[in-house]
């Protein structure tokens, strides 16, 4: 498979990528979304090569996402957490890395806390890495694969309107949403709760709403956020009914959007808190078709990292 | 290989299974049985599989033979376990292994501590769904490697006499166990602590003993449960001493049993409580084949569900 | 590949072996090497082969060195923790691996808090048992991967003088590297804290020196030992500037060594601590080799323990 359009060592954010860069991604995991349709949903392209999977912060979604697309790919998966590793030993995050690319893994894949810690591992280490998400800052992977689950079910992502609706100030995943979606020439706007809005939203290119009502008119494409309902206290945002019935997306509202709105969330979700259940488990919603190009993307970027002849 | 006898997608209890399926899986576990005894103990008949480990219950012994299982299969095992995964984040299980379900696994397998969780999830997934455990309800997997390691010593389980001893009310072996037996034509007496008995020991279809003495006269097999001893003061029971001394097997009650029955107990053992330690390492003891048993029928479970052309 | 030179079921201890078995593990380890610099770094050698990872203590280092290179040789690596483990439920060790034993697993990695607990479990069973680390007493892979490490610089060990410094009482890796040291004709002096030696330095067989300059003096090749922050208040040493003035690593020191001297680490470094900086990532550091070369002495135990014939 050819490899035309990318040449970097690292997946480290949208804000990065060329738009060339993002069409390469997509095409390459549109050649591999088929292979979870086969029988036998295994290809020997990364065969002998190390995948490690450093998760800071727990996940289930992405880490088993990043662990299938790997043994998809026949690539050998090793795992770390947190607990029990030599960081509890107060050694630096560098170390740990360095100490860990001195076992020759082919690629690193990083959640971490901190923003921009998988950048300053990348500039320091020689094995690719690739954020898995580092605090509220990127989520490359995710916003490609929305972006590619979008792309099952429209042309093109030029032109489109979308609305992205929640939590976005503590949303890494708005922001490479954001980045990405403009960069392919779709506009965006964003809107929730008012101490939920970035102070300084129009500085990221998108038009702003207050109410949900309003920012879904002429959308094409519906992304919802989640409501860490963990936080809630933390966040002063009302309780669950009344988020429900200010900005959660019910069967009336999204009739507001475009005939045919697509509706996605980065998931999980919380039915009867941002989004209605009849609208998750609906006709509009791709919240499950997200999660297998989540594979097709992760396989396609591994690939594009660690493939083939280099 | 062929695979008559089974047409199910899901292996989630006894209950639901016929003579014949029975006869299927232990006919299949033959087969398999076989090549832990090879130098190279690996068969390549899931290649490109996916089996999802989710284990909501602590677990060394089954998760560890299903895994064990998978890999000798070469089927590619995902482990998931309770602490770091979504659900803590409030997603309910249904969503969670609907979202594990779109990755495309081929086959899930689930320990929970909720009765039938594995038949709701079985009910609504396309992925084939094996039952670990589910409460106190049903572990199928145990009761046919019981079936399996029994054969490895006698012509059939039609006519023998089984006795299960200890810990009935709590016990999902006993469950299955009772279910498979008679069903195969066995006949089952229970006996335990008063404390320990269910209300309506009759209804299983099994006769009951107050005391092992009584039970153990006339059995082929008997079957120790695990005494659970880290909830010891909540269940009443007397101290481990008492125990051994009014329900424990030793060599001495071993005796009432027919000549050469065989011993069972589906581990972790205490020793000194339940079972005296020379009847647990004794000649009688059946102990360790249960365990090399139990990964021959965890493949051909998983072979059954997800091997061969569909 | 010819495995002439050894002939042991087990790999527990230093002690036990003598020079043509270390040579033999040495020379192993020279030929899988260079498998980490190839594109596909992996070999058959051990297909179809189980390998359980039992650790008892944490460990990112070593489990995943382990864990790398067992993948590296196409083993099934099954991976333990004390958490969520049957012996949490009272189960003893003896039996949990009895248990272990009989799903056939090939090779038994295990690291615990107890010394000889690898002994004594590979005297009561068939399967290989290699000790990753026993308590204060024996980490025979250290050793083997020090060794080798020195070995990519040196013509032999034989004559060199290897100093070692820190905290010696309470370290593995000191009696493994004392033992192999002198068995292969290095002399060896240790030094450290006073708080730090041991009662019996002398009957270790090697010179004993209270100052770190002393101990520097004429040394080839100098050890650093880990100080164990997390236990410092037990242990009463002084604070982490005292202890770095008194006895760290820094240049100025490290010019008391021979022209040319090595620096090992078993790591995870305490920067400022036991090592300066920059002689930690200075030339004469080995401290990354040393991690390169431990998934290359893990390959060889394995072959020499599970690989080929039997």
């Amino acid at each position: 498979m050819a490899k035309s359009g990318w040449q970097r060592k690292d997946l480290l954010g949208i804000a990065e990528l060329e738009r060339t860069e993002i069409e390469a991604v997509l095409a390459t995991a549109a050649s591999f979304h088929e292979v979870a349709t086969r029988p036998i949903k295994k290809v020997p392209t990364l065969r002998g090569k190390t995948v490690l999977n450093l998760f800071f912060e727990p996940s289930t979604r992405t880490r088993s996402s990043f662990e299938i697309a790997e043994k998809r790919m026949s690539a050998d998966a090793i795992n770390f957490s947190t607990a029990g590793s030599s960081l509890s030993k107060g050694e630096s995050l560098l170390d740990t890395t360095r100490n860990l690319q001195a076992m020759s893994p082919d690629v690193l894949v990083i959640r971490h806390a901190h923003p921009r810690v998988p950048h300053q591992l990348a500039a320091r280490l020689d094995t690719s890495v690739v954020n898995a998400g580092d605090g509220a800052h990127e989520h490359p992977t995710q916003a490609l694969l929305d972006a590619f689950t979008i792309l099952q079910h429209r042309e093109q992502l030029d032109g489109l309107r979308v609305a992205i609706l929640g939590d976005i100030e503590h949303s890494r995943v708005v922001r490479s949403n954001v980045l990405l979606l403009r960069k392919m020439g779709a506009s965006v706007v964003i809107g929730g709760p008012y101490t939920m809005m970035p102070r300084s939203a129009e500085a990221l290119g998108v038009d702003v709403a207050y109410s949900i009502d309003e920012a879904l008119e002429g959308a094409d494409v519906v992304m919802m956020l989640r409501v860490q309902t963990e936080r809630q206290s933390r966040m002063s945002i009302p309780s669950a009914d009344e988020y429900f019935a200010l900005f959660g997306l019910d069967r009336a509202r999204l009739r507001r959007a475009n005939e045919g709105a697509l509706v996605l969330h980065p998931g999980p979700i919380n039915r009867g808190v941002e989004i209605a259940s009849d609208v998750a488990d609906g006709r509009a919603s791709l919240i499950l078709e997200q999660v297998s190009s989540g594979v097709a993307v992760r396989m396609a970027v591994l690939y594009l990292l660690a493939g083939g002849a280099s």
